[in-house]
């Protein structure tokens, strides 16, 4: 049997933090003098209670060693819980949200997807504009801790060709854990206010400027405006672009940078496919539009590097409708998407070092049948790719491109239009945050979804962000019985 | 160094068959009295001595073994060579094609996709109709051999799982070889016949019967006009879904029920798959279209009948315009037409039994992350499935998911809308046929896409046909020095 309680007490520590995390929202409501301060008040009591009871409830099992299957649980078990209580002050809030927008609202935001129901968001009061940009931040560093420290271990997705780099059994990770996620907070904590900073100082509102590093460096993607990024003026959207792409590039590689390391960064074979992918993306997609007729300046190559990198890092932020450059640069948006950042970064989708491992055990099973008595073992960054890890890498590309599949289905069954269907699967499945189509609404919204639609898409982020795989394990009976 | 003489020879020998085939659509032609006969008789001569040549100029190669890579270097040379001159009498004929448009007619024609770039067949001399019907006939018995014979020593997407029911290596097969093709031709023309008959006794035109059987029993589904099926009664709907389910299953057991064993058949798990997944389609589709309130009638189910089992075989006859049903069925229609038939019949695709092997690999690696400890042996009818198999089938299915992405990125810099792109892609790689769109004519035609496009749809075709694992082995250097 599983025992739930060594979960319950970490998910319930979990769940009063957030409740803690209402604190900031609501001095920022109380401030602005709108008198939606109480919102944030009596959510923050309710879910600091609730998480704290938990956490009582299951105490005699702190302390406890946690299992791999517990790993799976608690992970799944914290990006459901946490979206159900962060969903509080979306429905208590001047949003006035029904149950169902505000669960896609925080799932969005836990997942760093960005997707939004809310249009108007100029006018809504601060404090929720805060408490989005929270919800991302907390998800992308969440998101981090899971991938540096459980999922190599967890042989999910060919995580553990990073092992080395890691660690190698849950034995020796769980003592370093704390310090690791320490290291890990430091980091991104350095990395948003550095953020927060350029942003002011390029002549950003502070307000505004906090709650887009928050949802920049977490490749959130969530604004304080409908306009989102159309809005800001081009050293802003460079200065975004940097910080879209640090948000998307390993960790471990931006801690050394502190201690002034920068070499281990460049040098990085992620982050040099990364960044040749994105320098290709750009040519291309710039290349289409001068062919078009567009006219070739600052501002058209700007908009394009915006939205590549925007798309790329799985951040999402608008800048301008990008269904008027024509059909290829959206196909190739869309592909962009599928393909996302680093792994150990807060990007999200499938990402680079696996479509990487992809093309090697592709080309080196193609050789084996064009002459089969030669011994081939496929390479990556100088080491070989271990069988394991090309098994788990298919599998999970298997399984991303199944289930973007079924998804486009099921909400093109809930009578959602061709391109919102297939578009609106594409940015749960990966995060991306953007849906294209008529149902869309003006600034992004996705409010004129249906709401089984929305159901949907809340679970789509859910199983995009845990890399399917954590998801999918649960739903297994040996997993149950095991 | 790889001896290119054997595989000269052969195709040598097959063109020369092409250009003898030339004849009966000379001799209809000749009896139509539209003075069209002189196209088919200077292509057939053309062709049958180009080919004569050849065979003779790389004779002292015959009768020497064929090697594995010789065998890629045969079948990709076939579907290059005989196309081309194929499209000989569309160049010279009444459809005076540009070579473009040719080669595309004649590549859909023998890779059995159906994607036709002519509008107003009815008006077309019937040399020129029954031609593109002789010329899927004889791809669909082409692919049959390769499959049987070649794919499962070749060790391509997973065929390997058949070997036991075929030949272990290329050593036993090649004797046996002729024998087969043989047993295989006999069916294959008795499918034919019995399809030809049907059509006929339900009404059909004999040469309009002769030419829709030609195209149903290859799973091609050029016709003979531009309402396609369409235009035809109830009953030959209903004969012609029992045909092209026939045509996608596999034809080793087709040729067992001339000897009055239906067991072998009914009892097959790829044809019990297909069966379910071919109902639960139909089901599905007939379902939403009842919600939509669609009138429930057998009209309505027939419609969606032969609409699911023509993209389910990958036949592709049009039957109504299926985009008006909506998004979710036109979803579930894409889906299907990934999905595919059988191996070893004339169906095209990724094909049933991958996606079996597929989710039976995906379901033991989840149950091994969820419990480590346990050991998981996949197994499929009654069988385990080897580690080599599912490679192979994660390596193709991979394989044609980029594949797709690409050329739907590729088409869409054409010019081609995002719809056009995107189904223009999928039906090529998956053989399908019907593409859809506004740039798609109302006949189905694809004659308003750029050269461009059509070239890339070329190259698309004739790598799905050839389960693109054939076609890229030779893009490999090793192939070549090996
Ligand atoms: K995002
Ligand atoms: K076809």
């Amino acid at each position: 049997m599983l025992d739930p309680r060594p979960v319950g007490y970490v998910i319930g520590l979990l769940v009063a933090v957030l409740g803690l995390l209402m604190v900031p929202p609501m001095l920022v409501d109380l401030a602005e003098g709108r008198e939606h301060w109480p919102v944030f008040f009596e959510s923050a009591v309710l879910t600091f209670l609730t998480g704290s009871l938990v956490a009582l409830a299951c105490q005699n099992s702190r302390g406890r060693e946690i299992t791999i299957r517990q790993g799976f649980l608690l992970t799944v078990g914290t990006w459901v819980a946490l979206p159900a209580f962060a969903a509080i002050p979306f429905m208590m809030g001047a949003t006035q949200a029904r149950f169902v927008d505000a669960l896609f609202e925080a799932m969005s935001g836990m997942t760093t997807t960005g997707a939004t129901v809310f249009a108007g968001l100029d006018d809504l009061p601060k404090g929720l504009l805060l408490w989005r940009g929270i919800l991302q931040w907390l998800g992308g560093l969440g998101i981090v801790i899971v991938a540096m420290l459980f999922l190599p271990i967890m042989r999910v997705g060919g995580m553990q060709f990073f092992r080395s780099e890691s660690f190698d059994t849950l034995g020796k990770v769980m003592p370093r854990a704390i310090d690791i996620s320490k290291a890990l907070l430091a980091t991104y904590i350095v990395l948003t206010l550095a953020c927060v900073l350029t942003y002011i100082v390029l002549g950003m509102d502070p307000f505004v400027a906090t709650v887009h590093a928050l949802t920049s460096v977490s490749t959130g993607g969530f604004s304080t405006s409908d306009a989102s990024f159309s809005g800001f003026s081009a050293p802003l959207q460079y200065a975004c672009i940097l910080f879209m792409f640090l948000a998307s590039v390993p960790f471990v590689r931006l801690m050394l940078i502190g201690s002034g390391k920068f070499r281990p960064l460049l040098f990085d074979f992620q982050v040099q496919a990364y960044a040749l992918a994105i320098a290709a993306a750009i040519f291309l997609i710039f290349a289409m539009r001068v062919i078009m007729g567009d006219p070739l300046d600052e501002d058209m190559f700007r908009h394009v590097a915006f939205n590549v990198v925007s798309i790329f890092s799985g951040t999402g932020y608008g800048d301008g409708d990008v269904t008027l450059w024509g059909a290829a640069p959206l196909v190739v948006l869309l592909a962009v998407g599928a393909i996302g950042g680093c792994t150990g970064s807060t990007g999200c989708s499938i990402k680079v070092f696996r479509y990487l491992i992809l093309f090697k055990a592709l080309a080196a099973q193609l050789r084996l049948i064009g002459s089969p008595n030669r011994i081939v073992s496929p390479r990556l960054a100088g080491r070989p790719i271990e069988q394991d890890v090309i098994e788990s890498v298919m599998l999970m590309f298997t399984m991303f491109i199944l289930t973007l599949g079924l998804m486009s289905v099921a909400l093109a069954l809930t009578g959602l239009p061709f391109m919102e269907a297939t578009t609106g699967a594409w940015t749960a499945i990966f995060n991306v945050g953007p849906a294209f189509g008529e149902l869309v609404g003006d600034s992004g919204a996705l409010s004129a979804f249906p709401d089984s639609a929305k159901y949907i898409m809340i679970f789509g982020m859910l199983l995009g962000r845990l890399e399917l795989v954590v998801v999918y394990v649960l739903f297994t009976s040996t997993f149950w019985r095991g």
